[in-house]
C-alpha cells in the first residue's frame, strides 16, 4: 500500500505536496519523496522514513517549480527492497518520473521484455520500477519531439495491454506535463481536483479525496478504472479513457481498513460505509444471539471505531473507550547478550479496568489477519476483570493473500487460512467471535454507490484481474517467506537504488 | 510540563527507562533525556526531540547500570531556554542528578542564594537546575561520606523549607540510590510501583500510573505531598514525610487535561473524573437549555471524547465522532520571497461533513485557553453544513496564568481574561457557549477521593501556595511576553547548557 | 578537474575503489562517488565532501560486487553544477554508469542533438551527463542483446566522432564490463595496470599511476589518444585504437601543477620533469641575473618544492623551508552582524623569521594564477625582514583560460592576462620575477618522453582541438563571471540531480 | 598530548579560539572542544573529531562572548576514556571550566581525597576532571563572593602543592577571568601574549607560540614554571609565581617532535633547534663513518625535513623529498566474512624510485619508537631500488615511558627497550643506523637558551618529578597493556561524560 499525488500548480507546488503526502502518511509510513519540474529540470528529495523526517528546509528550498509527484510507501516484503523509495526516474525518453500505488501481476515477464526489446536495465526489485519503464517504452516507440496529450494516452494504452494488477500511478514528463492513470479494473483508488486561483485553475491527483480537501482543492471526481488524465504544465486538462473493456472492481479492503474514513472513494464515503458495517454486524449479532448478555461494545482503536459506535448503537448497548491507544510506540533495542523481548501488544495499547471489570465486553475490530494481536487484546480484557469477551470483526475471514498491492503476510500466517470460525475462536480465546458476512460487507460498501464488483480477493480467493493462477500464488508465498526468513537473519544487504543515496 | 521517571532494576535498566518515557511522552515532545549509574559512573544521554528521535541505538548501548533517572520536556515559555534539557548534573557532593516537573516560584531568590551561600553557578535559567543546587547544598552540609536514607530525607526536608511552588522531582545519588519527592501541596503528580523479579524486588516512580502499568510493575501509590521516597541502589525502599505541614491540592489541569486518561492521580481515576465532566456538562445544559436542540454531539478529539461520550449519553443524544484528526501534522517552510503561511486548523482537523450537515451540532472540547482553535473549528463546522454549532468547555474559563509548570500564554492572551462568556461566545462564533462551574469540576474529580483542595488557580485565581502575588505575576508576564516577542524575531540565541551539546 | 578510477576484481572492489580514490583525492576534494556492480544490480554511493567523509561502513556495506568505478570531483565554475557528483547513471541501455575528468567543448550541441535524436533528458549542466549519454545512445544503436568488445569499441569510436574537447572516461556497463578511453588527443591523463591474484587477474584504470602502485598493481601503460580498452567483468582485457587521427598531445598544466610528483603520465616522470623546471629556472636566473645577490631559496609549498630543490642545487644556493603549511586550514564562519572577514594566506602559511631577516630571498612558486597569494606571500617574507625578495614561477605566466577540464578564474583576473612581467612584478611586489620560458617547459616535460605536442593553451592560447573560437571563449568568460557573481551573492539554488540526494 | 587555549578579548573570541585551534590541530586530532563566557553564562560544544568537524555554524552561533578557552586532544591510551573531550565543567564554586594538557602522576590518590574532603565525584578517568577539582576546591575553601586574583593564585598554589606530575591548564571562572598556569618543573609548553585593538587590550595564552603569532597577537613569554597569570573579565593581567622551588625542565620531546618548526617555546625556536640536530647528526656521521658512501639524504617526512635538510648540507650530500606523503589517508573498513587487513605504511608514504635506484641513501627519521614503520620503509626503499639503506635517527633511542602527557606504547613495544643499536639495526633491516647522543640532542635544544634542564625521561630514564618509581611505571604499563587488548577486542563500553553527549 502506498499513497501517491500530484500537482500542476500556479506557484511553487513544493508545500502542497509535502503537506498532501502528509494527508496520505497513513497509507505508507516506510519511505517518502517528492520530485518537481522547472523548466526541463527536475529536482528530487527522497529517503526512507516518515514525510516530515524525510524533508527538512534545506531539501524543501530544493525542490524548485510549479509541477510535481509524491510518494509515501508502506513497508513491503522482500529484504531487498526495503531502499527503493520513489519517485523513480528514467531520462529516456524527455526525463520520466513515476509514482505508483499497486502491484504488476506480470512484473516478472515484463522485466525480461524490457530488457529484450529495448536494453532497458531494471535495477530494483519494485514493480514500480518496472512500470515507469513500461509506460518510457511506449511513450518513446511514438517518438514524438512534441509530445500531445494524445501521445501520452496512446502510451498509457499500451500500458494497460501489457500490464496485469492493479495500479494507480502518477508520472511526470519534464517540462510536458503530469499524467495519472488506473488499472482497467480500478483496483486502486485514485481521484483528482482542481482549485481556482488568480493565477489560473490549479490540478491535482491524490490517492484519496481527503489530500485533495485539506489542500483546499475541490474534488471532481475518481479517476475510472482503465482512464487516463493529461494536466500540461500549463495546467490544461485532458482525459481519456485508454482500454476498450474496463470494469469497475475496486479492491474493498481500502473500505474496510486503507483508506481514512473522511476519504470519498469511488463516490463512496469511507466513513458512511463503515457506519453501515455496524449496523449489519449488529444485526447479525442479534440474529445469531438474540439473547447476548453483552454490557458494552469497546472498540480495539483506531480503524474500528467508527463502526463499533453504530454497533453499539443498534445493540442498544453503551459504547465506550476502553482500550487507550499509545501514539508513542516504543522501539526495543537489542543489547548484547540479550535476546530480543517479544513485542507485546501492552506497548501500543492500554486497557481502563473500570469499563472490563465485571462486564461482559464486545470487542471489535476491523478485521482479524494474523490473529495474535487479537489473542492478546482479548486477555487484555481478561486480565482487566472481564467476565466474558466477545469478539467482532468488521470484515470477513482474511483467508487469501492480496496480490494487488496491500502487503500482507504469508498464506501460512494467515490465521482464517483453512480455519473455521470456531477454530479461530478457540484460538484467539474469545468466548464467540463473529465475522461481517462478505455479502453484508458489499452491501455496506456498494449502498447507493455505482459500484457492481469489488475485488474481494483477500476474503473470496476470486481475483478480479482472472490471471491469478497457483502458480503466482506459490510464487509469492515462497518470495515472502524468504522474505521473512531474511527479516529474521537480520538480514542486511540493502539496495542501494540509484536514484537514492542512503546517509 | 514535563515527565520524569526513575528506575532501580535488577538488570539492565535503559530499555524500561526509555519504554517509560514514551509513555510519558504526552507530557513533553519537546526534548528527552536518560541518565543511568553504574558503580560510581553516570551515563547521560539528552537532546531536544521525541523519545524515539534523542535515542538510537548507540546510546542505548552506552547507558550501562541497572539505576537510572528520564526526563521528557514540554516546551516552555522563554527562548534561551529552549536548549535545556534534562537530567541536569552536578558533581558535588557525589555527583548527583534530576529531573523535575514542576516550577519553583522562588526560583531568582534561590538562585542569589545559592551563589552566596556556597558560590553555586547555575548556567540556565532552568528551575530545575535550582532544585538540584539547592537538594546538592542541603545534602553537601550533613558532609557524610556515607549517606544514609535519613540524610537523604533530612536534605528533602531542607528543600522543602527553602523552595516554595509546584514540584515532583527524581534526583539519583551516584552510587548510593534514587530519591523522588513532591512539594508540600502535592502540586504535581508521582506515582511509585514495584515488580518482583527473581533478583529481587525492583522499584519505578513515575509522573503517570500509566507509566507503572505499561511496564507490568504495580501501582504501590502517590508520594505522598511533601514526602520523599528512597530507593538505595541495591533495592531497599525507605519513605518518610518531610515537611510538617503537608496539604493535598493537586493541580486540577491535569485531570482536565494533562494526564493520560488511563492514569489514577491522587487516587483519582482520571477518565472516571472525565467521564463524570460529560455528565455535569449535561445537566447544566439540560439545566440551561431544557429545550435544546441538539441533534449530535461531536467531541474535538482527542482529549475531549471521553465526556464528550458520557455528555451524549446524558443529553440522550448521537455521539459522533465528526471530526477526524490528522496523526501526521504538516509543517510549513519558509521559502525565500514567501511570507509565512497561517497555520490552519484544517491540517489538524478535519470535519465529516455527513454529521454536520443540516444538524444543530454541540461541539465539546476539554477547555478554551486562547480560543482561536475555537473559532476555526466552529467555522469549519458551519462550512460542513452545520445548522447551529453550541459549544460546550469541559472545564471552567481559564483566566489565570499557571505558576506551577502548565505553559500558558501571557494572560493577554488567554481568551476568558477579563471577557465575559456572551463576550467569548460571540469572539469564537458559536450559537452558545457553556463552560462547566468550577465546583461541578471540582466535584468531578473528588468523587469518592481523599482530596479536600485542588489547585484551581488557572480558573479562579487563587494560588494554593499563598505566596504569588501581583509582582510575581507581573514579572512572569513580562518573561512570557519577552519570550513571545523573541520568537517572533525568530531570535535564535539558544543556550548550549554545559551538559548538553547540540549536534 | 577530476580522478577516475575502475576496477574490475575477483573480490569485492569496494574497499580497492576507496583506497585508490583517496590516493586521487589530490584532484579534486569536492565530491566523491562509487558505483558498483554484482550480477545485474547497481550499488551507488556519492555525496559532496572528501572521501573519507562521504563512505562510512554502512555504505561499504552496500557496495556489492567485484567491479565498479569511483570519482573525485573538483569544484568547477558555476553554482547550479556544485551538487553534481559522480558516477553518473542511466538505464537505457543495459545500465550504463560513468565517471569522467575533462569537458567537452561542444556539450551545448551535444545536449541539443541527444534530445532531438532520442528524446533523452540531460537533468544537469554537467558535460559528463551528456559524454555519458552519447556514449550510452551509440551503444544503444547497435541494438545487440549480447554486448561483446567490438560493440563498446564501436560506440566508443562514435563518441570520438561526436564530442570535442579534453576527457578520459571510465564506464560500467551493467553485467557486461568496464571501458576507459580518453580523448582523440590525449589531453587528459588515464593509465592501466593489472594485479595477478590466486583467482586470476584483475585490471584497473585510473587518472594517475600513483593509484595503480600504492593499490600492489603493476602499471602495463597510458591508455593511447583515441584507444579504449574494455575489461569484461569476467577478467578479460581488449584495446582497440577508436579513432582515426590521434595525436598526442597532453595537458601540460597536469606536470607543472595538478599531478602528483609520484605519478607518471605519459612515461614522463612527474618527478623528474618538475627537477628539470627547477634546473631550467636556475639557468635563466644565472643568464638574466649573473651577479645576483640571492641568499636562499624557499619553496613555496608543496608543489614547488621539488622544482626549488633542484633551482637552489644550481644556483648553489641554500634551500630552506622558511614557509610551513599549516594542514588543518581555519575555516571563516559569517556571525550576524559581522563581515566577511579577508581571509589571510596567514591562516596558510606561516614564516620561520631566521630564514628571511636581513637576507635576500627566491621565492619560488609552481605558477602564478591571480597572483593575490603571491602578493601577500611577498609582504610576509618582507615583515620576516628580508631584504630582498625575488620570485620565481616554475611555469611561464598564466594569460588564457582552460577549456579542457581544469577550472580556472575569469580571464579577467588572471593576473598575466595582457600584463607584462613588469607590471606583474609590480603588482606582486616582488624585487624582481623570472618566469619559466614555455619552450623551456615543454623541453622540460618532453625530455626523453615521446610527446611531440602539449597541450599548452592556458600559455598560449593555442587550443589543441582546433575548434576553440572567441565565441566559444567569450561563452565560458561569461559562464565564468555568472558564477562567480553568483557565488558573491551566496546563491542558494543547488540542483538536487536525480542520482542524488543531499542530506 | 594535547593543545590549550585560552582568550579574553574585547569582542566576540569563538572565532579566534577556533582558529586557535586550527593551529595547535597537529597536537591533538582526537576531540576538540571550546567553552564562551558572556556575563554568567557559559556556553560549550565538543565532540571527538577534528576542529573543522567539531564546530558548524550553528555552533559557532551559540558560542557567545568575549572570553573563552578551548583544547585539542591526543588519542590516549585507555578504552575508557576515549569519549572525554575537554573542557570539563564544575559548577561549584563560580562555575569553572578548565583544559589541561599533560599527566598528573598522583591522579589515582587526588581522586580519592577529593571524594573524601569535598565529596566531589569524578565520572572520568580523565585526569583532566582530577586537576579541575582540586583547582575548584582550594579555590572554594578561601569561600570569597568576590574574586580576586591573589585568591586565584592561592588556590593555584594549593593545586602545585597536591598535583604531581606534567601540566599546563588554561581555566576560566565565570564572569571573573581565565587563569592559566604550569606545573613547577615547567615540563609541559604553555605561552601568552597579547594583541592591541581600539578597544583595548586583548591576552591569549596557547600552548604554543604559533596559534599566538597566526591570530596577530604578539608573543610576550612563556609561563615560568610553578607560575600563573590571571587575565580578568575586563582585560587586566596579572602573573605570580605560585610555587617555592621552580625548576625549568622542559619536556625535550616536544623539541624533537611534538611541537610545529615555527614555535618558540622556552625561548627556543623549534626548527633552529632541529637544524642543530642535523647538523650535529652529520658530525657523528663523519666521526664514525668517516669514508662513508651515502649518495643522497631523504628525510621521512614531515618532522624530520629540517634536520635532514641540514644534515644534507653538512654531509655535502644531496638532499631529495624521495618519499611522498599521502595527505589523504585511506580508512580500511572491515567487510563481513574478511579479516582486518594490515595497515601498509605504503598508504601513507610512496617512494619515487628515481632517487634510491642504485644508490645509497641516508633515510632520516626524527625518532624510532615502535620501529613497525622504520622497518617497512627501509624495505620500501629497497624495492625502489636503493643499494645500500642507512638510518639516522634525529633523537636518542627511545626506552622508558612518558608519564608526562605524552602518550606512549607499553615499554615493550618500544623497540629500543633493553636493545642494543646493532640488535635494533638488524631488526628493522637498515645497513647501518646512527642515534643522535642524548648529549647532542640536548645541546641543541639549549644553545643560546637558558634552559639548564630538560626532562628527558623517555630517553634516559629519569624523572624530574623525583616521585616515579617501579610502582607506578608497573600500574601505567599494565593500564597501557589493558587498553591495548580493549582496543584489539574491539571493546565499545565507551563513557559518556556528562558535559558530553555524542550523537
Amino acid at each position: 500500500m502506498c499513497g501517491i499525488i500530484g500537482i500542476v500548480g500556479k506557484t511553487r507546488v513544493n508545500q502542497a505536496l509535502y503537506d498532501g503526502l502528509t494527508m496520505l502518511q497513513h497509507r505508507g509510513q516506510d519511505a517518502a519523496g517528492i520530485v518537481t519540474c522547472q523548466n526541463d529540470r527536475l529536482f528530487l528529495r527522497k529517503n526512507n522514513g516518515l514525510v516530515r523526517d524525510v524533508f527538512h528546509s534545506r531539501h524543501m528550498l530544493n525542490l524548485c517549480g510549479n509541477m510535481g509527484i509524491g510518494h509515501v510507501r508502506y513497508p513491503t516484503a522482500g529484504c531487498d527492497s526495503s531502499a527503493e523509495a520513489q519517485p523513480f526516474y528514467v531520462n529516456s525518453p524527455y526525463g520520466i518520473t513515476l509514482a505508483h500505488n499497486g502491484n504488476l501481476t506480470n512484473a516478472q515477464a515484463l522485466k525480461r521484455d524490457l530488457f529484450e526489446e529495448d536494453l532497458r536495465h531494471i535495477n530494483t526489485n519494485s514493480d514500480s520500477e518496472v512500470l515507469l519503464n513500461i509506460f518510457a517504452h511506449e511513450l518513446h516507440q511514438l517518438n514524438k519531439l512534441q509530445v500531445t496529450h494524445q501521445d501520452v494516452f496512446e502510451a498509457v494504452q499500451g500500458v494497460h495491454r501489457r500490464c496485469q494488477g492493479g495500479y494507480a500511478a502518477v508520472a511526470m514528463i519534464t517540462g510536458i506535463g503530469i499524467v495519472a492513470f488506473r488499472d482497467p479494473n480500478g483496483i486502486r483508488p485514485i481521484v483528482f481536483g482542481k482549485r481556482n486561483t488568480s493565477k489560473g485553475t490549479e490540478y491535482m491527483v491524490a490517492s484519496e479525496s481527503v489530500a485533495i480537501d485539506v489542500l483546499g482543492f475541490e474534488l471532481i471526481r475518481d479517476i475510472a478504472p482503465g482512464e487516463a488524465i493529461f494536466i500540461t504544465a500549463d495546467g490544461q486538462l485532458h482525459t481519456r479513457q485508454c482500454t476498450d473493456n474496463p470494469k469497475y472492481s475496486p479492491c474493498i479492503f481500502e473500505i474496510v481498513y486503507m483508506a481514512r474514513p473522511d476519504s470519498i472513494i469511488d463516490n463512496i464515503s469511507v466513513y458512511k460505509a463503515r457506519l453501515r458495517m455496524g449496523k449489519t454486524l449488529a444485526k447479525k449479532i442479534l440474529r445469531l444471539y438474540p439473547k447476548h448478555d453483552i454490557d458494552v461494545v469497546i472498540p480495539i482503536p483506531d480503524t474500528s471505531r467508527t463502526a463499533a459506535l453504530q454497533l453499539a448503537y443498534y445493540l442498544n448497548r453503551k459504547y465506550r473507550e476502553g482500550f487507550m491507544k499509545n501514539r508513542y510506540i516504543p522501539r526495543t533495542f537489542i543489547m548484547p547478550g540479550q535476546s530480543m523481548r517479544k513485542k507485546s501488544v501492552r506497548q501500543k495499547l492500554n486497557a481502563i479496568s473500570l469499563e472490563f471489570k465485571n462486564k461482559n465486553v464486545l470487542l471489535v475490530d476491523d478485521s482479524i489477519v494474523r490473529g495474535t494481536t487479537s489473542k492478546q487484546i482479548i486477555q487484555m480484557a481478561r486480565d482487566a476483570g472481564a467476565k466474558k469477551v466477545y469478539f467482532a470483526s468488521a470484515a470477513p475471514p482474511v483467508r487469501y493473500p492480496n496480490v494487488y498491492g496491500i502487503d500482507m503476510p504469508s498464506v501460512q500466517e494467515l490465521l482464517a487460512h483453512n480455519r473455521t470460525t470456531e477454530e479461530i475462536t478457540k484460538i484467539i480465546g474469545a468466548d464467540w467471535l463473529i465475522y461481517q458476512d462478505l455479502e453484508d460487507l458489499i452491501a455496506c460498501a456498494r449502498k447507493k454507490g455505482s459500484i457492481k464488483q469489488f475485488d474481494t480477493s483477500c476474503f473470496s480467493g476470486e481475483y478480479v484481474t482472472g490471471d491469478i493462477d497457483q502458480n503466482y500464488l506459490d510464487h509469492i508465498e515462497q518470495h515472502r517467506n524468504d522474505a521473512a526468513k531474511a527479516k529474521k537473519q537480520s538480514c542486511k544487504t540493502e539496495l542501494i537504488d540509484l536514484n537514492h543515496n542512503f546517509e
